[in-house]
C-alpha cells in the first residue's frame, strides 16, 4: 500500500517545531535548520512545505492563535451563567501563569515586534486580537441585559480596555518576575482584572471605595 | 586649538539613529552601515564607539527610557494639585498619539521580543517601567493621602494595573490602526484610563454604574 502522508498533520509539526524555539530562543533562533531538527524532518522537507522562513513563522503565529482559541472557546462554555466569572476564566487563560503560557506570551510578544516591518504578520495579529475582543464584548454586552454588570460603561469601550490590560500584564509579567510573582501570588489575578474594568467592586466583600 | 570631540554627544547621535531605523523598519534594519549611514558617520567611527552591535541597541534602548523619563518628569510637575490630571499626563505621554509617540511604542515592542533572548535588555526594560511604575504609585499613594482618590485599592496594584494598561493599549494601537483611532477619537483616553484603574466616576459627570 502506498504510504499516505498527512501533510496537514506535517505542517502543524513543523510550525510547533518553530513555536517551541521562538519560546526558548526568541526569534533569533528560528532558522531552517534549527526547525528541522527540533521536528525531526530534514530541511529538505522543511522547503517543500514552507517555501521561506517568512511564510513558516506566520504559519507559527497562526498555529499559536489557533491554540489559544481553543482555549478561548473551552473556558467561553465553562460557567455559562455567570458573566465575571466566563470573563475571568478568559483573562487568566491569557496570563503567564504556568510554562505553556508563558511560552505564548514570549511568542506573541516576538510578533509585536514584528508587526511594523511584516504587514502579513501584522494583519494576522490584528485579526487574533479583534476576535478576542468581540468575544469578551459579546459576553458583557449580554451581561449588561441580563443585569448582571454595570450598563453604565460601552461594552466595546470594556473589551478593548480588558484585553489591553490582560495583555500589557502578561507581557510585563515576562519581563519582569516581581509582576509574574504578583499575579501568581493572586488568587484569582483575573476577577481583579475583570472588575477593575467593568468598575465592580471585589468580589471578596470590599466594595470599590469611592471619594 | 585643538578640535574637542564631545564623546558624550557622538554617542547619543548614534543611538538616536539607531533608533529611527528600528521605527522605521524594525530590529532587523539595524545594521552598523545602515546606522553609520543615518547617523552620518563612518562605521569605523560607530564600532569605535559602540564595540558591537548588541552595545548600539542598549544603548538605543536606554535613550529612548532617557528620553519618554524627561516627558515624564516635565509631566510630573504640571498641575500639581490635581492626582487625576497628572495621571492622566503622565499616561497620554505614553500612547502613540502622535508620530513621535509611535515610534518609541514600535522600539519598545521590538524590545519586549528582545528580553528572552537578552538578559540586559530584559533588566533595563524591567528597571524603567519600575520606575514608571514608582512614579505612578507615589502620585496615587499621595492623592490617597490627600483624600482627592479612593483609598479602598492598595496603589502598588494599582499602579502596576495602570501601567500594564497604558502600554497593553499602546501596543494593541500600534497593531490595529481601528485601536489607534479609537483612542485619537477620545478627546482624553487618559482620563478613562486612570479612572478605571482608580475607580471613579466618569468626569463628565456620568458615574461609573454599580450593580
Amino acid at each position: 500500500m502506498p504510504k499516505v502522508v498527512d501533510h496537514e498533520r506535517r505542517r502543524e509539526e513543523l510550525a510547533d517545531a518553530a513555536l517551541t524555539i521562538i519560546a526558548r530562543h526568541g526569534m533569533r533562533g528560528v532558522t531552517t535548520r534549527a526547525v528541522a531538527l527540533e521536528a525531526g524532518w530534514s530541511t529538505g522537507v522543511l522547503s517543500h512545505y514552507f517555501g521561506n522562513l517568512n511564510d513558516l513563522l506566520l504559519a507559527a503565529l497562526r498555529r499559536a492563535a489557533e491554540v489559544q482559541g481553543r482555549v478561548f472557546r473551552e473556558r467561553r462554555g465553562q460557567s455559562p451563567d455567570d458573566v465575571v466569572e466566563r470573563l475571568r476564566l478568559l483573562v487568566e487563560s491569557t496570563l503567564p501563569l504556568d510554562e505553556r503560557r508563558i511560552a505564548l506570551t514570549r511568542i506573541f510578544a516576538v510578533y509585536y515586534a514584528e508587526v511594523s516591518v511584516n504587514p502579513q504578520a501584522r494583519e494576522d495579529v490584528a485579526d487574533y486580537q479583534d476576535n478576542f475582543r468581540r468575544m469578551v464584548e459579546r459576553i458583557m454586552a449580554a451581561g449588561q441585559s441580563d443585569g448582571s454588570i454595570p450598563t453604565g460603561r460601552d461594552p466595546s469601550i470594556m473589551a478593548m480596555d480588558l484585553v489591553a490590560l490582560a495583555d500589557g500584564l502578561a507581557i510585563h509579567a515576562v519581563i519582569d518576575p516581581r509582576i509574574a510573582e504578583r499575579l501568581r501570588d493572586e488568587e484569582r489575578p483575573g476577577e481583579r482584572i475583570v472588575s477593575e474594568v467593568l468598575g465592580l467592586g471585589t468580589r471578596d466583600g470590599s466594595p470599590v471605595a469611592t471619594s
